[in-house]
């Protein structure tokens, strides 16, 4: 009899993760274990390919966490430029592509980790498909040599003013590109409040890059070699040489969905703490094309982030293997640095909060990421959202100078423990003139907020 | 009838925060509010002292929180210069000594904030007298301005290697002294565990410090104009024209004591969670000379900290005007920056976690404070305790290069809400390029710990 077999659909950070997870918990001569992927490249950072994209990363296989010659070490086999084309869950056999050859082969399976992720979202526009999506290393470095190449034009816009959308921005500025954004919503960021994306938008504009919100892309006029020449929208066309694409992505379920796995309200897989797919044995799913939990919300969401793909992947292999681990749920915890500012969230906006049905109280404090006296000082605006009465904690968003970004852990850890903002308020935090003033800007956002949560309490004291 | 006086032993952090708390509970015709002070300044920040010496912050006036003029704006009348001698409790009158005109007087008050501060100890040897004692803005000034002086000898010594010691020790390096730094102990920074503090000290002797531990100074020997020349100790003679004493502060409660007010079992003075003195209505301490509540230890400690002393006092003044607000306790959690290294703890080392009689279990975490690929990526370490079989999380330390000591707060936060290791491990903490790996160093300390600490338990998985 041989070993065991686990298949692993899709090789980025969930699917690599659960490979990894399995081989540490089995051996090779008991569990073998088999990813494809339809890219070059196994488990990149895609979260990384704007500052390659910026030269501030060089080369791309920096970008790599491992090569498949370090997971063949570990005896994990990767068939790159494979796709999975179908699953029959009854059979337990993969159909798969060799994207190469164009040969098509069945592969049978014992266990199944489903980690295909998420694909972007292109605008159902005339020329649409000659946008640039950058959302693997592969295309990440053909696009680069196409910015190296002299023969590109100044000028470019890209659609979608999102976090990825604006990193974009920033590298293509940063190559001395002229940038416009394009965005249909009414601010940047919508995972943020409006009077927080509108701090984003000015640092972007700080930049040189001019933002345009409330507009729709109409189409992409090509010239005759197929090639961007300008992208027409309701504010009018813009001239562009160079049309970059980052207009949202939906989880890649349609091979899930047509074997029988079942989608949740959100169009993602449902899955249940363990990543087991519903009534499936054995077959498990984790990444961007999955539900979590979220446990302020209390019910699923469908939020692409690398963290909770690592960590879902991670659990799924643990799971598949034998071993009993849950996954405590999400709160859309993420950060990042746009145009020389640091961005973080967590937990709700108000915005979400009210959508929800909370009686929510947001307050933003200002403050400063250092003493007050030391070199290199800068602004920190700290929103943060909690429960009228309660004072639970619902949500935190930060803006601000180098260092403000991390300090929304702390409101994550109090969301996972489920604090009020007076608690909070209360706690025991470090202090040193390099790091912050003698009140962290957490603990002063979050006394602020007390007081407000609290005024429809009876008289309660916030010192 | 007049109106009701408030006064304050104790013009810094502590007695500061009352005082401005009560003022803004009380206007100036309910409430009159004076503070006494032995120094020069009211309210400065003793930790930024090291920096100004270092010409990092300039000039000393910068590290006033405010100045006497804008208490004076706010109907907070500061007397500088001037010592509280006595406090008559029964019949409400304290004796002030104006250390200018060497003139004594009697104020009388309706409620007392005593915040005192701590006091250096000074080693018992002879010529101790001669050592510089920098623990105010005033001793700061007079000290650099002796460092401007040409005069001064190109060598010091500085006693002490805590981490005030240390970053004294720095400034001078970085005036251009050859520096040397003795203790008694035999490792820097008492408060981290010794392979902790063995990291600190390799960043100390990389800039070029030298570092003596398990070093007692016998004496100080001093030219015919009492300036020093050598300090003799038990590992020989160090010449040093320069000596600077960081040897440790005890609370001062002489004063307090004598009016019968009661210490408790660490020496400094006792109060409640309300900053009240027990037994006597309308007195109230804060800061250095107070015990505050362990959260973890379950019981008093004597630590003094600028953000503790900030907090009490705040509360002091509120509850002294009719408020009603608890302190929530202290976790000691701290951060410095020494020679280039972060350095960050709270909640117990893994040596005060066993002398407390804990069960504990430590390991510590080698990591990146970025992205691996990303520049100016370094190193952190991060050192955390928890208890055998519950998992309870019982206190972490850092060291790292620039954007480790900040994480601290996470592991405070945790902390203070009564996380388990496992549960932070599992928290969704925020991840992008420049600020961290996919998984926290936090997340990938706590999981280890979490292992750890699970080893005596019946078999339970940790993904």
């Amino acid at each position: 009899m041989g070993a065991e077999r686990m298949v692993i659909v899709g090789g980025d950070a969930a699917g690599m993760s659960a490979a990894m997870a399995a081989r540490r918990r089995r051996g090779r001569d008991d569990l073998e274990i088999v990813a494809f992927e339809r890219g070059p490249y196994p488990s990149y950072s895609a979260c990384g390919i704007p500052f390659y994209l910026g030269g501030i990363v060089d080369p791309a296989e920096r970008l790599l966490a491992r090569t498949p010659a370090e997971f063949a070490e570990h005896d994990v086999r990767v068939a790159l430029r494979t796709e999975v084309v179908a699953i029959d869950l009854g059979r337990r056999r993969l159909t798969v592509l060799d994207l190469v050859t164009a040969s098509q082969n069945e592969v049978g399976f014992d266990t199944l980790v489903y980690a295909a992720g998420a694909e972007a979202i292109l605008p159902d526009v005339p020329g649409a498909a000659a946008c640039e999506v950058i959302r693997t290393v592969e295309a990440a470095e053909r696009f680069r040599a196409r910015l190296d190449d002299d023969e590109v034009g100044p000028t470019a816009v890209v659609i979608g003013a999102g976090y990825i959308g604006l990193e974009m921005a920033e590298a293509l500025a940063h190559r001395g590109l002229r940038v416009s954004v394009v965005d249909r919503a009414d601010q940047v960021m919508t995972s943020l409040d409006a009077d927080v994306a509108a701090r984003v938008r000015r640092a972007a504009e700080g930049e040189g890059i001019d933002v345009y919100l409330g507009v729709s892309v109409d189409g992409i006029e090509l010239d005759r070699d197929g090639r961007p020449q300008a992208v027409v929208t309701s504010a009018g066309t813009f001239a562009a040489q160079v049309v970059v694409c980052s207009a949202g992505v939906r989880p890649a379920v349609r091979i899930a969905a047509a074997a029988g796995l079942t989608l949740g309200p959100t169009g993602a897989l449902a899955v249940d703490d363990h990543q087991r797919c519903p009534g499936h044995d054995g077959v498990f799913a984790a990444g961007d094309c999955v539900e979590s939990h979220h446990r302020v919300l209390g019910r699923p969401v469908n939020i692409q982030l690398g963290t909770h793909a690592n960590r879902q992947g991670r659990i799924a292999g643990t799971n598949a293997t034998g071993g009993d681990v849950a996954f405590g749920g999400v709160l859309g915890t993420a950060a990042t640095r746009v145009c020389r500012t640091e961005i973080a969230r967590t937990g709700l906006s108000d915005r979400e909060a009210r959508e929800a049905g909370l009686d929510a109280v947001s307050i933003t404090a200002a403050d400063k990421t250092k003493a007050g006296y030391f070199p290199e000082v800068g602004e920190i605006h700290t929103k943060v959202t909690a429960e009228r009465g309660s004072g639970r904690l619902l949500g935190a968003q930060i803006v601000g100078a180098a260092g403000s970004a991390k300090r929304i852990d702390v409101f994550a850890t109090a969301l996972w423990a489920g604090l009020a903002v007076d608690d909070l308020a209360g706690a025991d935090l470090s202090y040193a003139p390099p790091f912050s003033g003698v009140y962290d800007p957490v603990v002063t956002a979050a006394r602020v907020a007390a007081k407000a949560a609290a005024e429809a309490r009876p008289k309660r004291d916030v010192a």
